[in-house]
């Protein structure tokens, strides 16, 4: 398959599961009693799960391009490994919403440790295409850069655990792991596009 | 029509079948009393629903993939069966939820059943698209290897018997046609990837 | 604009309105009493509602197609008078849902014609896009040839009298009327397929 | 990243958060008693606030379309600010549908204020992306014309503005909040298509 179709799949379900996150928002503001300002202040979580879920969702989204980028073919492993990885993508609107519904109450804990394990998961099929790919260089583009190659392995191996990590503190922590995740999005932005420019 | 717009209109329907399904594992999780933790793990035919689902309209996505490498032009009636085709992809969402809501319950029956005729539906749509294009290689390229046609109808000539026998199977056990279902959608990953390597 | 970039938008629309659909048949099945093989017969009227808008979406999206091959360049008129048919077009699942909810209740006369109303102004819409790109030649290709341009013209500019009478039956018989939109969508289906063949 | 995969994702985002504002729609006509008939005629705020806000996302979508045509290349600030924008695009259905439920209530301030809010920070993002790329004209196309570079500028500049101070007035009234609201739409479409044609 030419790697462009994947392409477009891809951002459909990127593009797609960002948007799908609204409606959870949307849910929340329903539920309760007293009036609506009262209401849409209350529902504050809803706002922030939004904002971090679609950055975490964009951020996905450059680097598989990134990905992309250095891929000159595709085989069948590698896009069912990519429907594998997108149907992680696509489940994150349902972690953000329990996270954003119960994040102040007794299911914080639970809420916590989904939206942690679905990160941690995304990471690890994000790595297993990764290193699909370029395990011998399989399906590389032959006029890639063995630094660029190594420097983007280097960048998204410890992924994984960082997610397994902020995932665990949820059992001490609810609270803190939400704030990690959070971190973890802003910091990957800054780092990337920021600090990358000096 | 260029079939270039055929593939964004269908990778479009394809990419947004496949988001929706996570909607039902959210309306599941909100139904039930107890604790957020018991309710999650209570869902869990959810998740394998969404899996088996959004992993089957990846296998479908794929097939099409193929046959649209193998055409050359389209034509009003091909437009139509595949509109026709799209609509038995679009609809799979629905049979995922009841499966995932009743599988455990009265509804076994009746909800294994939907899910088995909407796939049956889906392969024979998928088989006429096909064979309509193929008949006389009315939109065929040029180029195209007579083998690799012949391999293709082979091996897509058999999905609706097999998936209409799984659907039969609900009569005598709604479990057992649902882990039909399931293992032929592993199956067939692990054939056409894994197996075809060798 | 490049009309690709408009192709791409309409496309987006035109596939993300039939794929949501589904929801509707989705949120009948749960509002019954009863085992789920009743209420999943019951809500028949839900299924031909799915079936009937897709493919009429199906029949606009390869209409709409046909404009755009006849078109080269647009402009900021043509933009917007697109938003105004494409805003048309994701409003049909909103009457689908009522008529299949409502077709065999008190509210049958009301859906069926908020249904009706919705595909008239759509095809009003289709034929305004189309005017406002032929008046003068104005946005045509160079090449394009007067006798396809005529042809289309005399094809389209029936069609709002047409479901503009189909709506009005409503008024009489909501299900005469919901028949003829039903009829109309496989006649056309059939006369630009098989018959154009002869 | 190529500018063209940037447009996909963001034409998805666009058309996504366009269709699903039906949903408002239909959420609304189910909850009250009476006639379909008089209900139907009951949410015309419903249809009003679709079709302003379908409106204002097809003019965003549309000026979104006349800054990448100026671009030649992103770089990953770039690509994260317009996350950031489209994070507020696909807001908007959100603050549509309580505009929609609560115009006529007591929540009618609070909601114009949403509502406001979101399309001023909308504004502000596009002005944002817009600025980030014209800066010593760090993304621009070599061949651009500095007239036409600094006429967007002057458009886009008072954007936040008229918005924030329609938004205020939903303190006084939120009412004439939402005239505003959808007179700038309606002006809008005017000044670029009609009057601009003089």
């Amino acid at each position: 398959m030419r790697s462009q179709r994947l392409e477009t799949f891809a951002d459909g379900i990127f593009a797609i599961a960002a948007t799908l996150l609204i409606l959870s928002v949307d849910s929340q503001v329903g539920n309760r009693p007293g009036g609506l300002g009262d209401r849409l202040l209350h529902i504050w979580p809803s706002y922030l799960g939004y904002a971090v879920s679609f950055l975490t969702i964009g951020i996905i989204w450059v680097n598989h391009h990134t990905v992309m980028d250095q891929i000159a073919r595709t085989d069948r492993t590698y896009l069912f490994l990519s429907v594998g990885f997108l149907m992680c993508v696509a489940f994150i609107p349902f972690p953000t919403r329990l996270v954003a519904e119960h994040v102040r109450g007794e299911g914080a804990e639970a809420a916590a440790l989904t939206y942690g394990f679905t990160l941690t998961l995304t990471a690890v099929m994000f790595n297993a295409i990764w290193f699909y790919a370029v395990r011998g260089r399989r399906l590389l583009r032959e006029d890639c850069d063995p630094r660029v190659i190594s420097g983007i392995t280097r960048s998204y191996l410890p992924g994984p655990w960082i997610y397994l990590v902020s995932t665990l503190v949820a059992f001490a922590s609810p609270t803190a792991s939400v704030l990690l995740y959070m971190a973890l999005a802003l910091f990957y932005v800054a780092e990337s596009s920021v600090f990358a420019r000096r």
